[in-house]
């Protein structure tokens, strides 16, 4: 446990770019004494942002745990997987997920092009053996503390089997990070009852039951997430994207509509600053930014992706998480116990 | 606009049948003076507790704006749509229909089986022309004020030509409710940008361009819902299920935690007490249930979904609704404007 802990930053990702991952790197390095960083980007425009934010921190000795890999392009965050795939040479994402393929780092972290970062990391880690696609997993606040829930965009059309997949991988990793025995798992749908649904939903629950290895509490609906009914909740990524960003945007617009009206009279404003620390407990529990971080499973490899829109906080949040999975070994943890579950599929 | 207005209520419909339906409709009853209910269900069951009701109000002549229609069976929540179709005779939903096919009344109201009320409201009241399926549509609270969302579950399979009818009747219905000129309609995506999504929402977003006669703004993601990016937003009933129940689950995990903060210690259950006007207004902005009533769209009548689990004041909301509708004739005007619409695709 005394070993060090490496990790490849994208530095050019996500709508800041260096400007808010360099500074964030430089935070997670004086909170992990253990961890070594390497900044995967343009050099010349790195250099300068990463003397900066180094010179403004008042322990001297963390620029030795710090380095920076030079990759002269970007990817857009509007371009095709396809095409990221095409043209990855010498690019910031492809670079970073280089290093974990050749072993120099242990994970990385990008807040670039969730399409893209599934392509390369698909094509440069490989998938684990018996898993067909990665899949997007985070954590979410629930009423029991904290739930997973995956797919969470990777794929946007997903058969039976796939379900089937992730909710493997779903309670694995819950099981691993969390550390329940037999996490109960359950099938997103439009209504408990066994006659509801798609097709593809009421194969996957068949295929489940079927499969016998996991602790299958059934359908379960959009109410039933942030509930303490289940402790992964699996889904297609169109619907698991849908429903996880409508959820942050409601909650969204319940805090706005809190702020707009305790401001609306100087009494409510005092109001406002008698009630602050009860609104900051729910802020701390619900809001999705202290969870930034998603890990893209199913990988032979860490790869956490963060939101395009996180701030240095936020950033830092995203390498914390890739520090606990290479400290659990998650990707480790999952094969060991994939073996024994996909054997029985 | 003297006319009365006569409402069928399927009184043996949801999670508390007539004992939240009757005393319900006793107070629909007070509420509009030109209102006249039909109640279907067990005579048996109905009478007793009708006059209970109308026993505990202070006017004695709403009695006579009030009648029981008998019918014997009820559709049982779980039944699938087929056995509830071939079943239909003498049940209270079927009945409830059959009132506003055969012009006894302008609208019907049931918290029953929804997929049961769509293949009824189907068979018995036929859809406008150039509309394949009914669609369930909501009002939903927004930044702007509020927003409609549909399908909200009536279709879990929808081709892009579906999505395209969506559209068309969710433009016509924010139109003619909300007086809104050229609604802004979005589909729902998990990304803004043209590649984004399943086939089936690229090819939906095409044809809703080609058509033309819309204010279509393209994609929107699932946090874009509560904005005011759009009036209308269309889906499919899998994905607008998940989405409404989830964003109303993290909606209710973000109160819980507020009532259990606020009741940690004596002062802060003071605080709770001197803000709750304050919460008492966000609770009237985002409360789903001030919101229930969903209409089934697309069928050549007004049929009024209200929750299952809806309670006395919810379910009152639901008649509300149907009163609305009636009064602005929405099933009209949507026809009137079809017309042209369809006529274009």
């Amino acid at each position: 446990m005394s070993d060090s802990i490496c990790i490849a930053v994208d530095a050019m990702g996500g709508d800041f770019g260096p400007r808010v991952v360099i500074p964030a790197s430089v935070d997670a390095l004086a909170r992990h004494s253990r961890l070594t960083l390497q900044l995967v980007g343009q050099q010349d425009i790195l250099t300068p942002l990463l003397q900066q934010s180094l010179a403004k921190h008042s322990d001297k000795a963390l620029s030795s745990r710090i380095s920076i890999i030079n990759a002269e392009k970007v990817i857009g965050c509007d371009e095709r997987p396809s095409y990221a795939l095409r043209k990855r040479r010498d690019t910031s994402m492809y670079r970073a997920i280089v290093q974990v393929a050749e072993g120099q780092a242990q994970a990385c972290v990008s807040a670039g092009n969730t399409g893209a970062l599934m392509a390369l990391g698909r094509f440069t880690l490989k998938m684990l053996p018996g898993i067909d696609r990665p899949a997007i997993i985070t954590a979410i606040p629930s009423e029991g503390g904290v739930s997973y829930m995956l797919d969470l965009g990777a794929n946007v059309d997903c058969s039976a089997e796939h379900l089937l997949q992730f909710a493997i991988m779903g309670s694995v990793m819950t099981s691993a990070v969390e550390g329940i025995a037999e996490p109960r798992v359950g099938l997103l749908n439009v209504g408990a009852e066994e006659i509801k649904g798609n097709e593809q939903v009421k194969l996957a629950s068949r295929l489940i039951r079927e499969h016998g290895g996991l602790n299958y509490q059934g359908f379960i609906e959009g109410g039933d997430i942030f509930t303490d009914k289940v402790d992964v909740v699996v889904c297609d990524g169109f619907v698991g994207n849908i429903a996880l960003k409508s959820s942050e945007g409601v909650a969204r617009l319940m805090a706005r509509q809190l702020q707009r009206s305790f401001s609306r009279s100087p009494w409510r404003k005092l109001m406002a600053w008698m009630v602050s620390p009860i609104l900051n407990e729910l802020q701390a529990h619900i809001d999705p930014a202290r969870r930034n971080g998603a890990s893209l499973l199913g990988l032979q490899g860490i790869v956490v992706k963060s939101h395009g829109s996180a701030n240095r906080e936020c950033f830092g949040y995203a390498i914390d998480q890739a520090v606990a999975e290479v400290i659990m070994d998650v990707p480790g943890s999952i094969n060991r116990q994939l073996e024994s579950h996909i054997a029985d599929v």
